[in-house]
């Protein structure tokens, strides 16, 4: 095992083959700067051949001023009816001139045979023309070696054959390619074996996907193996299940092997850096992801918050901070009072579980969580709750009534909206008014809301930006009784509120009411800053 | 390598520690149910010394008439102050009268001082106390080494005494817990070889957590080395970043490793199994999941298309049909027709996709898909769309309007029930009636019903028994569109029905009606049998 390993970021190729990732260049460059903040070696920016976007990226990203990372073009090998110089697709990598060039190449027989469909020479032949050629027109040639592990399993000889010509061809170093990502750990360590002793002072690397669920798993055993470089992608996007995920390669190669690969500050922002670029993408944030998701170092078994309490090591493999992640205690009916103390204190709320206060709040968050309510993912409303009990809620508004009717004439006509009726009273003024909704619940939000930004008009910014219902002893049928989880933001911050309810209208409005109350204290500085 | 492995699901108990997963009891047994018909060996229903709703499952239980699966309660070892028969904890798993008794005992000797607080020896008093007792209450007893890796790397000797302590109490099987997930593959093989090394006989078990992105690859690491019991979670619920894969290691271990451990004809189960779960927990189905995912076989990129085309094992590691998955080709709108093709013919629908009926039905399904329908858990409505474009749905009724009124007046008096009224037709008969309901969806299905048994009797014996709302396009708040599933039986039989709406009641009423009419042809013999 070598100290010193270089890491290989595809999200901008083989990341962006993942179902739903579509990237436009200016979120291309945004991630190159990204990622190259966060100190990986290489960044593959994309195959020129392939798509317009993509030669555009490569003229404008040599304006870029990087610290650190180089940036690889990708392509394939040349087609067999063409001279290397005169194959379109070898034309680009050449003209998107950077210091890095990788290609890859076919390992496995079948593949010659039925995708290609010449023969095993003619293979051979244009593996070493296109590296050698392309060579010339770059600081460091790649060699990705596609399929290379079912191809050494189907021909060994062949496969190591193929690997022979790029290395004559001058290829700087030889990626093995699980491109299925069907290769078992232990077939793996066996076949870098094999090619490690037939090319003994070669630098090798691996290429991992994910269909087997190993892919992690792989990368590190590669580098156990003698492997000097690691391709893989943040967050481990990519076709089908993805490829390796530097997020989770990376951390186990500095934090568990002892490897160099970043720096200790670099990994910090590891963290951020996943959830920076799910935002670009617009893709929501995989919580349980390993080391870097916002549960991963998240307790919620009481046995466990009473553990960690007394050491983290207890059931923390590492220390979040070095990821830039941190600890979070969660409250639900399987935790004992020990995570709403440690949740009401990292709010900043003074609450002492003997105290009059402590104790009524402990008694109506049991009786609650019995009804079905679930402060996990509901901040806002458990921090009211806790505030409540320590009188700290203002009269706000009061609701005197509501009414919402539903009348549908089912001949095929357009679909007539749902009108809500309120009556709120703040202080001592009286407000009555009427609103519509596309549903019933939408309706009498629209209606309390018309109705409190006559006395505060702050309520303008309050935005629903999420609605979640979940019905609850379900065995009843539609009298079931029902939780509803809102999330709300006015641009400035985001909270979470939660209300159970005998129907869907009476939950929302709790969920509702929570949101609008803590809205109204944030503004009034009542609560604790997130 | 043994050929036969023991898979132990413990969706149920462990699973339920992941942030998003709140389960009901019936949730509780459904999933039991789902559990059982996909052939795993062991079911871990909760821990009955932690919360009540374990308490009732483990009643509720006993009722089931279970194929495959035995029942395993969990628990912990005795506290340090009390006798074995005497702790709470151990009384409750005797109680649950399970033909399996599991419990957890500190292998750690950080946690025995630190956190159990206790010297080396009174805990293994403890262990052998424990085991020894409950043994005498169950037909089987497993005993979990939890923390047993990390507990080994400090203090190798004091780790393999607590398994010896259980091992002596009676412990039929000894599994390995990797608990907070940082064992790396390297030191999981050489931990299991010294045990092996210590205790020859013992069948062994892993329980591996995901924090560092391995816990498929080690858990069928430890089966190549003799490991002959799994321990995991449907789709990799659980605590933190969740535990071990069941729908990656099962799929490795049959089609990769040949070890038996569920039929094939169960392996075909698999990818719907992975997506009823999600429903019921009402999470989204991870499209990028191995094997089971949506995305697992899906191929956008245009060189792996031409290729799968010659020949799919140029891309695919697997046959996704041996999962029940299937191929997508992402860049055809072809993808999808088999699947359907395949579930009517299941269901005994004569449809020829090139028929007009066919045609029709197959474009109303992609239209309905695109609106948020899912015809996953919704056979009945699936099969009335079929049988609607082969022109075999009868007029049984016709709504022709309804009103709800939702009424409140919130002084803290006794909430007022939802009123609905509904005018529908029959032949040429007209009804028009009322009728209230604790909800507006409620009281809605109660004025339907009785305006239809004054001509449809037999609908005295149709009862709701589920009904889950899920919102899509939840970015819009409370505006956003609605779908509900609802489960529905008669006595005779079960059906599930589904509608998709602007709001809750739309949705319901859609679903409702598929219910109501899918009882009436049942009763008249025109679908087909389940």
């Amino acid at each position: 095992m070598h100290d010193q390993v270089k890491i290989f970021d595809t999200t901008l190729r083989d990341g962006t083959q993942s179902e739903d990732v579509s990237l436009l260049v200016e979120d291309k460059l945004t991630i190159t700067e990204i990622l190259d903040d966060l100190g990986v070696h290489y960044i593959e920016g994309g195959w020129p051949g392939s798509n317009p976007k993509d030669e555009d990226y490569f003229r404008q990203v040599k304006s870029l001023r990087l610290k650190h990372a180089k940036i690889s073009s990708f392509g394939s090998t040349r087609r067999a009816k063409l001279k290397v110089e005169e194959d379109p697709n070898i034309i680009q990598l050449v003209e998107s001139q950077t210091p890095v060039i990788t290609i890859f190449g076919k390992s496995w027989d079948l593949h010659v045979k039925e995708a290609l469909k010449i023969t095993l020479n003619e293979n051979l032949e244009i593996i070493y023309d296109s590296v050698q050629y392309l060579k010339k027109h770059c600081d460091e040639f790649i060699y990705d070696a596609e399929h290379f592990f079912d191809g050494f399993k189907h021909n060994p000889e062949y496969a190591l054959k193929t690997l022979q010509s790029a290395i004559e061809g001058g290829a700087d170093v030889i990626v093995l390619a699980d491109t299925n990502g069907g290769t078992l750990p232990w077939e793996l360590e066996d076949i870098i074996e094999n090619v490690k002793a037939r090319f003994p002072n070669v630098p090798l690397g691996i290429h991992q996907h994910n269909d087997s669920e190993l892919g992690v798993a792989n990368s590190i055993l590669a580098v156990k193996h003698g492997i000097v470089h690691v391709q893989g992608t943040i967050n481990g996007y990519g076709e089908r299940c993805g490829n390796a995920n530097l997020c989770s390669i990376i951390p186990n190669l500095k934090l568990k092997m002892g490897i160099d690969c970043i720096s200790d500050e670099n990994l910090k922002k590891l963290t951020s850096v996943s959830k920076k670029i799910d935002e670009i993408l617009n893709l929501p944030h995989n919580k349980h992801l390993p080391f870097v998701g916002e549960s991963a170092f998240a307790h919620k078994g009481g046995v466990h918050v009473s553990a960690i309490l007394k050491n983290p090591k207890t059931y923390e493999h590492i220390v979040p901070e070095l990821l830039g992640n941190s600890q979070r205690v969660l409250v639900s009916d399987l935790s004992g009072i020990s995570n709403i103390m440690y949740k009401a204190q990292n709010m900043g709320i003074p609450i002492d579980k003997d105290s009059k206060a402590g104790k009524s709040a402990l008694a109506e968050i049991k009786k609650l969580e019995n009804e079905g309510y679930y402060f996990e993912t509901a901040d806002a409303s458990f921090e009211l709750l806790l505030r409540k009990h320590r009188g700290e809620i203002r009269d706000y508004f009061e609701v005197l009534s509501y009414t919402v009717i539903d009348r549908e004439r089912c001949d095929n006509s357009e679909r007539s909206p749902v009108e809500a009726t309120v009556i709120v009273k703040v202080k001592d003024k009286v407000e009555h008014t009427a609103s519509l909704g596309n549903g019933p619940v939408n309706a009498l939000d629209n209606a309390i809301r018309k109705a409190l930004i006559v006395f505060y008009p702050n309520l303008a910014e309050l935005a629903l930006i999420d609605y979640k219902v979940r019905i609850l002893k379900s065995e009843k049928g539609t009298g079931a009784s029902v939780r509803v989880l809102i999330q709300s933001t006015d641009k400035k911050d985001r909270w979470e509120t939660v209300g159970v309810g005998e129907d869907v209208i009476e939950a929302s409005k709790k969920a509702l009411f929570d949101s609008i109350i803590y809205k109204l204290m944030k503004d009034d500085g009542l609560v604790s800053k997130r």
